[in-house]
């Protein structure tokens, strides 16, 4: 791990993308899996991620007027069952709830005991449950909007689990509106949706395709389905947070009815949105290498680490006051809103203190010897460059400089990934180069592929489910942004009028 | 309720006190019973609160080093069986998960299917999942110790619920640390004691008595619990806040060992700490009055309501201008280092307004009329204070004095709850006064009795328990500032040695 030529993390993605992704997050330390079947552990360096990275949410959910609430973890049966496709879509993965206490059997075994007259599930989303609120709360139109986020966790069964990707339990927030008029409620579901492209572009450092997704891909009980969608470093498609449209069905569903200026009775308009942890998983995706994990400095726990080298005790004194002024020093600087964050980690375990930390994915880090110190200089390397680039600079131009320094690396990330997406983003036509672009060459590799395809589609979900079973490429969305040029279905040949959309392999 | 001689809660705390308790909930808006047993709703007036109190707990914990993470919501049932008090304490009250998905049955219904091999609990408390985790992570000396706090959801399947005080679900704080040595864990178990009494008295304005509980109060599994209490209006005593020495059990049933510096291997010593939205229920119960909630300055929501007065649209203009300039005034001063937090409300309702903030507990209302404007005054009335003592102030004396203006009502919020505590708190040594202190006069109003009885108590779990049958009366707790004087205990008489300690009926 220590020459040159080798990287820290093995697999290598080159070698196997699925394995090399589970030995980067080891590697981190972020999380883990748990002894409880498709649940992680979320380790504090992991958390520390979520925790930036909802706090900046939930800024923006409260500057459009957002307020946070809390709603109960279990949903009776019959509230789920309100809304059928919304039934439908969650039946089929949901933990059950069916006794409420324990007790010894007849071998002395703990078994379930107390059994509930009505079965509960914990949530998988709460739409009825929250609905079921909101009928009570709105009476008139002088109540709308009701503008609610919910921060919690939620559990959908999935049988096929990869850490922070599709866990059985995830952490999330998921936001609620009611709104008197449709067009308000429309707004709402683009303006949220905007809100997460945000976060993904200027925290995260990923790009993303902002769009409507297809009748078959839509949420459960939604008239619209808007999401982001981003392309990982195996070329698949990460949808990366949704905002939906939900017109009048869960209120219909629940209820929600409201007496408008006009004094008629009247159903209201809704829309959920939600971003998880899973966004944590896009992120390693997107940015790390083979060397680790790489944080956008918007959202890492720590900026700096300061690492003193003390290869002599009576050296230890200059070289810790000399660190610990420089960690002073960057810390009184305020980098978009809060202090730079440093840590200083001065255990003497040799090379491997500098290869954690690069495991780590901290954006900067900052050797410190006698000999930086006789020249008042720092040895500087970014995260975002190899390790053959680190440069000895001023301490004082390296403090003054560190926020420019960071939003550098900030937009060298994203422009990287942007340059990666676009690279494997193909404009197709023709069917066979489309099969041959989704087909990988090697049978025992099946994520190499080409990536994202461009094409166009006659709008019927049979042409879409065919591609699917052939390939297991679907439509990630329509991209907003889309000419509206005509051109010929890429599966049934059809004419098709409405623009080039997006298909790819997805997580 | 627009009269002078009338409250706005109906029944009043001395009408019916714990009926009282659910209305002034209600009028205050923070949150309402749902419609899954036992469980709530936090609305975003209580989930607020919330939000402040968890985010100044979270800063003091990081202070001390802590690190957040989170664990599995699901517990195997194995887990739970490792600790054998453990399990006695909790299997009575847990939600047990047997299937995991829906399915209609011949009727059409949807019942549980696919039933799991091993049921999971959703988690009462964490010590189990995470002490498995530690399990994995700690290795050798080094990496101790080990500091984690959750922020989760939990559920024990309470028989008899109240809104905030004993809920199904409810939301917490879980802290739990491994250490090399036994004292290191008690100084932690204290260090943490010590920061929930810092928050109750220094932001909740709740005066607390810390000590440790006996063996029949104990946390199941510790060897020690210490706690703060605090008295309610009603003279019960709340268990706001708990902090355990676990000594080795939980080590020794999660198998946490450690490589010594000396190269032996050791068990680890292990605390946990808690403390919940419990903690509003406790807020409400010590301050509010028959008027609703008086959320003390540093948690509350907002600080400052503005309400303009526009007889005349004419005035509008002029008086929004007034107080949109107070408002910027007011939020440029840095309270407990952030910004002043002020509401304006233009609703033009009347009188409703005024009571409207009355019954949420804003410490400080403003009214702005014509009048007031042509004085360059404000008309400023405070939560804690009566109605008949608002008073007309300079604006730019108001604004500059904002801070100071809140300090003092938190710490007149602070010092009437002790009065009110001392002022029922007695010492005890008769066992005919003891039990008439506890026996309500009226059999219809059980709530009024005594308070906190001081009282010798010879360390026998019979005499607690005889007490507790007879009277419904516990020993909160052994407090730590008690005077180590000789008595005779409460109950048989026998001599007792270790000073007084404090019995009450409790929530």
């Amino acid at each position: 791990m220590t020459k040159k030529d080798e990287t820290a993390i093995s697999p290598t993605r080159a070698q196997n993308y699925p394995e090399w992704y589970q030995q980067v997050i080891r590697a981190s330390d972020m999380a883990e899996i748990s002894p409880v079947r498709g649940c992680m552990v979320i380790k504090p360096w992991g958390y520390a991620l979520w925790e930036n990275l909802s706090r900046a949410l939930d800024d923006m959910f409260k500057a459009t007027g957002v307020k946070n609430a809390y709603f109960p973890l279990f949903i009776p049966i019959d509230f789920l069952e309100k809304e059928a496709r919304h039934v439908e879509g969650f039946a089929k993965e949901c933990a059950v709830v069916t006794h409420h206490k324990l007790e010894k059997d007849e071998n002395g075994k703990l078994v379930p005991a107390g059994k509930l007259n009505e079965p509960l599930i914990v949530r998988p989303t709460s739409e009825t449950i929250i609905g079921d609120a909101f009928a009570r709360w709105i009476r008139s139109y002088r109540d709308l909007p009701v503008l609610i986020n919910q921060w919690a966790n939620v559990v959908r069964w999935e049988m096929r689990t990869r850490i922070f990707l599709r866990t059985s339990e995830f952490l999330w927030q998921e936001g609620h509106t009611v709104h008197a008029t449709k067009q308000e409620a429309i707004d709402r579901t683009f303006m949220m949706l905007n809100v997460y492209k945000k976060m993904a572009e200027q925290y995260l450092a990923i790009p993303v395709i902002t769009g409507e997704k297809t009748e078959a891909e839509k949420f459960p009980g939604a008239e619209i389905t808007t999401c982001i969608e981003a392309m990982m470093q195996d070329r698949r498609a990460l949808q990366a947070g949704t905002s939906h449209f939900l017109g009048q069905n869960f209120a219909k569903a629940s209820d929600i009815r409201f007496q408008s200026a006009e004094e008629t009775e009247q159903y209201g308009w809704t829309t959920s949105w939600g971003v998880s942890t899973r966004l944590i998983g896009g992120l390693i995706m997107t940015h790390s290498d083979d060397n680790g994990v790489v944080f956008p400095p918007r959202i890492s726990p720590t900026h700096v680490v300061l690492l003193p080298i003390i290869k002599r005790e009576d050296h230890r004194e200059t070289v810790m006051k000399y660190s610990t002024d420089l960690a002073e020093k960057l810390r009184s600087q305020n980098y978009h809103g809060s202090a730079v964050r440093v840590e200083i980690d001065e255990r003497n375990i040799g090379g491997a203190r500098n290869w954690e930390w690069i495991k780590k994915g901290v954006p900067v880090r900052v050797e410190i010897g006698p000999k930086d110190i006789e020249k008042q200089a720092v040895y500087v390397s970014r995260r975002d460059r190899d390790r053959k680039d680190s440069v000895s600079m001023d301490r004082q131009e390296f403090a003054d400089g560190i926020c420019d320094l960071l939003d550098e690396i900030q937009n060298s990330l994203y422009e990287k990934a942007l340059d990666y997406q676009n690279q494997h983003t193909r404009d197709i036509d023709d069917k066979d180069e489309f099969d041959a672009f989704f087909t990988p060459e090697n049978k025992e590799r099946p994520e190499i592929h080409g990536g994202f395809a461009r094409s166009h589609w006659c709008g019927k979900t049979e042409c879409e489910l065919a591609i699917k079973e052939r390939l297991n490429v679907t439509i990630r969305c329509i991209p907003f942004d889309r000419e509206k040029q005509d051109g010929k279905c890429i599966e049934c040949g059809a004419p098709a009028k409405s623009g080039r959309v997006i298909f790819a392999k997805a997580y």
